[in-house]
């Protein structure tokens, strides 16, 4: 088996002076979501400290995070911290999903219909600064904004030529935002049921990130195959993956990559890859070239190359 | 001579997890306002880490700044590195009272307009996320608004019942915002010949904060004593000052304490002051009661109390 090169420093995007703030902001805001108290949050902020003084800045963002939750469950003692809080994803996006079910089916064009809703899913990001009880205002405003960045009409094009047969990886992020790309990978499946499609998650808990059994209670098994990439970052840095899912990500006919922390570790493959997420930092906002806050949908192939 | 306490854990603000991220962004946008390499950046960042896991979190924020920009002087070998910024900021605020002192000498309240101007220029703050070239639009927005907190008619009413000869305090912060200080002082000395007017500055470079160069560029010799209170950090912690800032704090009649590093240090001291500065961050903004960006002149005496 043929693995995928290590990105180099130049192809990805590498931990930034102005990144840092964001990752204690995360540290500080982990320690409310999670209900800690004061000493274990100094605790988790001051090791953290120590910690990051050692990092190394050329990898990504996401794998700062990693040691910052890695960190909180060793403190803790719990081995997924969100694990409530993924629950609560799951079910409230279950809720906003059959409201609006019909009317995404329905549509005149239901794979875009679920484009929109796969990204306004993407709101679910315990690692940004969002709210769950924000969720359902913010999901329903995200549902009728147009994608940005363009990927639309290269995305149709590209799944209408796919090979018979042919294999679609989707790598998901959140717990919860998978409820809708079920209902995306659903609506694929209507329009092309000869494709093999595929749905990524994390190994082991990151964040809120997905691992298999939410892939499971967002209902994924029933349209597409689960695996897990191997990955235990809030993002998947291929040097940290398995081979069985490097090797899926070579050789699959079309990629949709789901989120920021999966853009900032796979921007700079040297593939083609459709990347759909909410932009919510400014970091990425640069790199993607579009403003905080929208829905986007860009096809990028190797470093801002689209293909 | 008789020291004044040092305040306890309960008395003053303690270093929040909350205050965390912007400890972190401060240690960010200093880099980029003083123009270091990413390298030097790094240096910066990963020691202010290290160090930041060993502070004691009991004392108040602007101790903790102040590790940051020790930090900041020995790595790049630049004793005050704001001294550009300073000359700058200073400037600007000669040519702002320029534009506005007719109008301010003229209104029918002058020393309630040289109030406003004062917290205005409290608006000349690189600890926080403030950029010079916005400070025009943002000093005359400042200038129309009213003073949130009820502190002005108890100021006033605590001036006219001053005694003959008696010392008002006033306790500087940022370079720039000493010009407006000079202005008010000026104020009160029109409507007060008789008292002593003493102003304070930082006894060393603290970020942008005014030492006794910088007052001097502003114009405050002409109208008031100069003193260094002997603090070295980006506020006024009194266990840090002279003896004689301690004895003048502890004797004087009347205190007014500018900006929120000076409220940080001093709020919970058991004694009357009036705090005179910009709501810029959450936590002040939750202890003073005042929402943020307001102008807020406010009278407390002892923790939460006035009198």
């Amino acid at each position: 088996m043929e693995f995928v090169q290590s990105p180099g420093k130049d192809s990805v995007l590498e931990t930034y002076l102005k990144c840092v703030p964001c990752l204690f902001s995360q540290a500080s805001r982990a320690c409310r979501q999670l209900g800690l108290d004061d000493d274990t949050g100094w605790q988790i902020i001051q090791q953290f400290s120590r910690e990051f003084a050692d990092l190394d800045m050329t990898l990504p963002p996401p794998v700062q995070g990693s040691r910052l939750y890695d960190l909180i469950s060793r403190v803790t003692g719990r081995v997924d911290p969100y694990a409530d809080i993924k629950v609560q994803s799951t079910v409230t996006a279950h809720e906003l999903l059959k409201e609006c079910r019909h009317r995404l089916v329905n549509s005149s064009d239901p794979v875009g219909a679920a484009l929109r809703a796969s990204a306004a899913g993407n709101i679910i990001d315990f690692g940004a600064d969002l709210a769950l009880g924000d969720l359902a205002g913010a999901f329903h405003e995200a549902l009728d904004s147009d994608l940005a960045g363009g990927g639309e009409a290269a995305f149709r094009q590209s799944l209408s030529q796919l090979r018979r047969n042919g294999v679609l990886l989707m790598i998901g992020d959140n717990a919860g935002e998978t409820v809708f790309d079920a209902f995306l990978l659903e609506r694929i499946a209507d329009e092309r049921p000869d494709l093999e499609l595929v749905y990524a998650c994390r190994e082991k808990p990151a964040i809120n990130d997905a691992v298999i059994s939410d892939c499971l209670a967002a209902g994924i098994a029933d349209v597409a195959g689960l695996i897990s990439s191997g990955s235990c970052i809030p993002g998947t840095w291929l040097p940290f993956c398995t081979p069985r899912f490097q090797e899926l990500f070579r050789t699959a006919d079309l990629v949709i990559s789901k989120g920021q922390g999966n853009f900032e570790t796979l921007c700079g493959e040297d593939r083609k890859i459709f990347f759909l997420l909410k932009v919510k930092c400014p970091v990425v906002s640069e790199e993607i070239g579009l403003p905080l806050r929208v829905s986007a949908f860009v096809e990028r192939s190797g470093r801002g190359m689209a293909c």
